[in-house]
């Protein structure tokens, strides 16, 4: 079969631990592209334009908008984050795995333009008070971010139903475990062009 | 979260793999209960009742439709093949992974009625040549039986991306690999009822 590419969408409230299953499966899941989010909030301490977010100023992301260059986008707490598609397509024709950390809205709109690559997994704590001691305890974010967070966490757990699948965050390794099986299986998800050259060549050789 | 169970159904051409798989995946994937298909045809060589198929008369099997006792059905040369919903709701409710191996039709009449709890997989070989040199060095059914697989093959290959993924079964290592890592993605599946008992103690607990 031609090598074409397929995506794992990771979405989950800040602090549910989406970087740390996606770091730590690393080499267990093979090759794949991570898609860094191009955004317009200020860099937190520690991050890194490239490496955490491609850090753009307003003007550039909505002239980016405008010229189709987003898979999707959305504001949250007032700034612009989105993803962009032409890595994304490049990786997908060298038959990469693309691993997004997208947000419920960007899912949704993932879904309806690219459903027949996508895997999607809802990473959560196993309840909303274990969330908040998360939050607090890493004591990177002002107050204010942190109720921020948890607002968003209360609207972001009414759409896990619209994922493939639930991995509750409890027991670190058996989270990992998990990720890793649906992170495998999203690499055996085919899209629809791919699954017509399949079945032709399936046929014929 | 409560634990309920969820469904995973295996599909392809008979001689692709799928018994191989399933058996070889065994403690890999934890405790499942394998949903074992009721059918009005005759036993093959070595095949028990109970354990291979609930073999059954016609008029059994045509009194079980009429009351309503299974999820699917289908005639497939001249046979009747179901599958009966009484042990998969207590398997669902015990929380284990039930795992189906049944046909094209079966898949999509599941879905219809109990998507919300189901992965499914596409086991094939490469080629069809190559299912044909396999379903020929079996020989254990006769050359007419072999034609008509090859046959229905060729209609069941159709349905390929109505499957959540697809495993091509040329390297039976690998092709086990994937299909454990496909088995313990369907294990966090979610129903919508679950879903919404989750989110309810999620926010409270």
């Amino acid at each position: 079969m031609e090598d074409f590419g397929s995506i794992l969408i990771v979405s989950g409230p800040s602090g549910a631990g989406k970087s740390s299953l996606i770091k730590a499966a690393g080499e267990k899941i093979g090759e794949y592209y991570f898609s860094i989010s191009t955004t317009t909030r200020m860099p937190r301490e520690g991050e890194r334009d490239g490496v955490d977010y491609h850090f753009v100023d307003k003007e550039t992301f909505e002239a980016d908008i405008r010229a189709g260059e987003f898979l999707e986008y959305a504001q949250v707490h007032g700034n612009y984050y989105g993803t962009s598609l032409k890595p994304i397509r490049e990786a997908l024709e060298a038959g990469k795995l693309v691993i997004f950390d997208i947000d419920v809205q960007g899912h949704a709109i993932a879904r309806e333009r690219m459903g027949d690559l996508i895997t999607s997994v809802f990473v959560t704590t196993p309840t909303l008070r274990e969330l908040e001691r998360r939050l607090r305890s890493r004591g990177t974010d002002d107050p204010e971010i942190v109720r921020n967070r948890i607002e968003n966490a209360l609207i972001e757990i009414e759409y896990v139903s619209a994922y493939d699948y639930l991995i509750v965050n409890d027991d670190f390794e058996k989270a990992l475990d998990s990720f890793v099986a649906v992170a495998k299986a999203a690499r055996l998800k085919r899209g629809r062009k791919q699954v017509l050259r399949f079945i032709n060549q399936w046929r014929e050789a």
